[in-house]
């Protein structure tokens, strides 16, 4: 009577594809079952970035939260475009000397497009990181330049030799199951490298000073700290790419432990060393427990879990602090030592902590040093290409605004309007009388509408 | 030993409904597979309503926050009552003349409740288009008797047409597989009558000029964005109703690269027309692309996603500028545009990028004229029957609140508070002695303290 | 040719872990399908944690919101590391005298880590209801210790008489589905006894005045009743443990028809009793219609969910006004009324509306009798164990902060910083000159970078 079968049979009928098996195997449900699993992930991978968004908008400025989110939409967008043209090819294509990709570009003769969508989001996610420790100071159109170097080429590669299967640290026996080097150290040293070109920001340093520039909106910041979270367990659990049931709920119970312990170890540390918890440390602590089991999380047990997400906290705390004030580089978000220094414990966590050859479990040293090549690899060639990218574009323009701009913000500067017209929002004192109110509201409300706006 | 079982066993136990297959066989289990991916689906348009009204709230004024948040909400919850009381029975009902369903009313003999419930999430998302069109001036109560008639005949007539199987525009052909038109044309239509009753905002057009009315907190409008967007792979690949590895993973591909294609091509486009990327033009851009690869989304190649999403982009931006500068209608949020033109757009693009019988891929003018055909019957349905329900409305009284009531924000004027208390976020400035901070703390604190409220 | 089944082989060979079976039967489909499902449901359970961060951060004052969030932070992570620790022994291990749990702690010998992971979430969602009763005036660290309790022992206790197969209520009938009482009520009534010992804001009662003190961001907080409402379609489908076809659609559509009813019911009474459409009861509206249905959501028809919403929504407004203006109970954000109250309503609905054994349906008054011992042993356990437990705390030291640090703000007493620095966002009247704006931007920017923080 109900026509869902008709409906079913309309949808069928439109579309050129194969049609789905009358008859379902247990093969096609094996498929069908992954491809939900999958698919799953990678809308969670995808969540990920309105987190970076609202992390990297609520840790910075008001003044530039425009431009911020614009470099995050631009970010997944052009990642995405530049990955099916060609970084699919150049990263999982027939390997030619085990360093990189040769086919597949433009997904021709690539069969299995829901693995396309789960890794073009992994892409985006490597590109982002950059965003945030660039902040408040970066061109827009020198960031898309870069952008488009990080995705097209350098996060490519990597993935090739450690993702594709015939990579060389593949052969060497380099484990990094969700990305803690591919994704996180790759994005961490590309951002390390192109803000050493670009300085800090006007008022970080003063003399021998070091000041505390704090974030406009931390309630937002944190709501992106939570997808971020709930984000990353389609990030560890989406690769192991298949709903197994011997697998899964370990990746996802060793994130959830982890992150746990690196927020407490975060929150009691500060509370130690700085006689108060800090928020904005205790929030990053989140992300450092993420990273930080995001290579180990299929192969380390949930008890190692713990540990390795209460270092992550600690080395958080110290890594920002080294950074901003021994280092004296200016990362507004600790972008750098999230994705970059608990990317580097990530990987050497999966030679110490790994169930089958870690260190503490029997497996000697040899694992541990094959993830010492790896990060050292992936370290040189990111550095090296991104540097020589970025001194190139550096020839024909700064990649930097304008004293004026950066003081101005970069949301006037670049956009031409601001995040936030809060003015009425000050009228909600209620001591106010409902007459004045009325008054005030169309005194400030003639201010807006009776001048015009050049541009529209 | 530990009772999981014997949990589950009390489950089973509790619940009248006939109990879970205990041998699984391929046929259950395919319901199994295909139920997990609908209920995704579902969540993730529900979960869209939260994106609206975060776009929504966000770029408008902040002294109407409240009152838009109100009719989102109350929008999910009237449409999902109306839709199991009434709509679902109109729809999905056995066919009266292919124009509308004639039972399942309660969902009397409805045995499949998931198609239900993801049909559910997608009534709202129509007539919650609508909130935002109308947003800073409309009556609560005129809308809601205005998303009443939308959810319960309008609506549910349209999907009849085109989605029951026994509709007359499916009888020739007609293609709009997740809902460019059923949904967000119809929405926008019914937007643009009402706006057209309505008028535009006091202070948006001033003799010649025409003032922009910035929105009042971009970082929250563009979280909804990225909510939309994410819900959005749910609307299009759940409209597949199966886990269906030859159809899914193409759905959400397109849907990806078309949106990120529009996002990138309004973003370039308002740089080389406004001399700057607009970040509200850019954002809609998001949506733009969305809306415009919701018809085709299954049958249009990933290449031609693309395109559509590139003419998508620009399509929005100058849609935008057509309405509010030439037509003079006043959308505060562009909702218009966005699913109405971008609708449009969306379901012609079926008539030449699909891959079976467009224009461009061999199959001639056909499927074009029959895709016209569905939008102008839908217009001219969603229009007569808007027109008059709003006709007899206006004759009862003003479905506008007064002018008063506008100036002073219908948050004050409808609910009698506010959406923002900052007058606290103001005593931040690090620069004022702990000691006078407590002091100007207390005595705000006791200004709002020693004030009594009528209401509660 | 491309090297995903490489790269498939290389994750497999990487992990200890058994290795999925090679040729799926429909046993390890099953497996499969409902691991999904059951990850699905604990992904959203946890992005309920930050609904609740949302809602208790933007339904209180500004100079707490750091304070509220890392409560919420903080809460989920110290529950979900006690919960692996002893919670899930005490919880799910072997009965003693069907009072409590003697094995399984650190999870020895427990197989099904997918069981853990969906239990751990949700945990801390009882646990995480007392941060929004007890906001505004607790200290951060006597908060701690009172999660620590209720998660390591009180909340356990009682998933083990209800929930773990040999509990005693469950041997007399009772019936919880997804924790009406074993979640909500046993989290509101331990927020009750710690706020009989807090005592209210200063400020909140005058003589015979009762203030209203107004939250300070009402999107950020809609935005998280948006989030829960999502989340919830986890925590009551999940419930399920299975992608049962003839099972979850039920859930599922009880879950959105009794919300969307008891938002639409406390919308229409705030109107009817207030005169004018209260947002934030609204608001709260939406969790008691969640709260409501929680328990009996697997066993109460879709029109039978309605009225249960209906009810949940009066109940609000009703309970809400009495705690606040009678009891004098000062719950910020209304906790102990969404969880309380319309907990115990949840739980007496199943007695009532029970399609299996409700009283009207035919089933006589002895299942709502069962119904009521288990509200009133929860409801004893839970205040004596807390009282007593809150009782030594409070010998030790005092378990809220000083009246200074009150009226200071607890993000600055707590954690020395604030949660918005908006100063800029009010250069953003349009009416400034460019020059001018410039001028005074950089002025406030030196006032900020001048300073020296001391923390860091």
């Amino acid at each position: 009577m109900f026509k869902k079968s008709a409906f079913l049979l309309a949808v069928f009928l439109l579309v050129a594809s194969p049609v789905y098996a009358a008859t379902p195997t247990t093969e096609s449900l094996e498929l069908s079952v992954n491809l939900v699993w999958v698919m799953l992930g990678a809308f969670l991978v995808f969540f990920m970035h309105a987190g970076f968004a609202m992390v990297e908008s609520g840790f910075t400025r008001a003044k530039n939260s425009l431009n911020i989110l614009m470099k995050n939409f631009i970010t997944i967008s052009v990642s995405s475009l530049l990955f099916f043209i060609v970084g699919y090819g150049l990263m999982f294509g027939t390997s030619v000397g085990s360093l990189v990709g040769s086919d597949g570009f433009l997904l021709s003769d690539v069969d299995d497009i829901s693995f396309f969508v789960f890794q073009a989001m992994f892409v985006a996610t490597c590109a982002t990181i950059m965003s945030g420790a660039v902040a408040e100071r970066m061109k827009l159109s020198s960031y898309i330049l870069i952008v488009v170097a990080m995705t097209a080429v350098v996060y490519p590669v990597v993935g090739h030799w450690i993702w594709q299967g015939d990579g060389w640290l593949t052969s060497i026996g380099f484990s990094d199951f969700a990305g803690s080097t591919v994704v996180h150290l790759t994005g961490a040293v590309g951002a390390l490298t192109v803000v050493l070109f670009l300085g800090p920001r006007i008022g970080k340093y003063h003399g021998k000073k070091v000041n505390v520039i704090p974030g406009h909106n931390i309630p937002i910041g944190a709501l992106g700290v939570f997808i971020l979270w709930l984000g990353w367990f389609g990030f560890n659990g989406g690769s192991t790419l298949a709903a197994d049931p011997s697998l899964v709920p370990m990746v996802i119970g060793t994130t959830l432990l982890s992150t746990s312990a690196a927020l407490v170890s975060s929150a009691l540390y500060t509370k130690i060393r700085f006689k108060r918890v800090d928020a904005s440390l205790t929030l990053n602590g989140v992300l450092a427990g993420l990273v930080g089991i995001t290579a180990g999380c299929a192969e380390i047990s949930l008890g190692g879990s713990i540990l390795v997400g209460l270092v992550s906290g600690v080395l958080l705390v110290e890594g920002i602090r080294f950074l901003d004030t021994k280092l004296r580089i200016d990362d507004p978000v600790g972008a750098i030592t999230v994705h970059g220094i608990c990317g580097i414990w990530g990987t050497l966590a999966v030679g110490l902590f790994s169930t089958s050859n870690g260190l503490f479990f029997g497996g000697g040293f040899s694992q541990l040093f094959v993830q010492m090549i790896g990060i050292v690899a992936v370290i040189v060639w990111t550095m090296v290409t991104v540097w020589a990218f970025t001194f190139v574009l550096t020839r024909f323009s700064s990649i930097r605004v304008s004293e004026e701009e950066e003081i101005a913000g970069l949301d006037f500067a670049e956009h031409g309007s601001n995040a936030y017209e809060l003015k009425e929002a000050l009228l909600t004192d209620e001591t106010i009388p409902v007459s004045d109110k009325l008054g005030l509201a169309e005194r400030l409300n003639n201010l807006t509408t009776t001048e015009e706006k050049l541009s529209l």
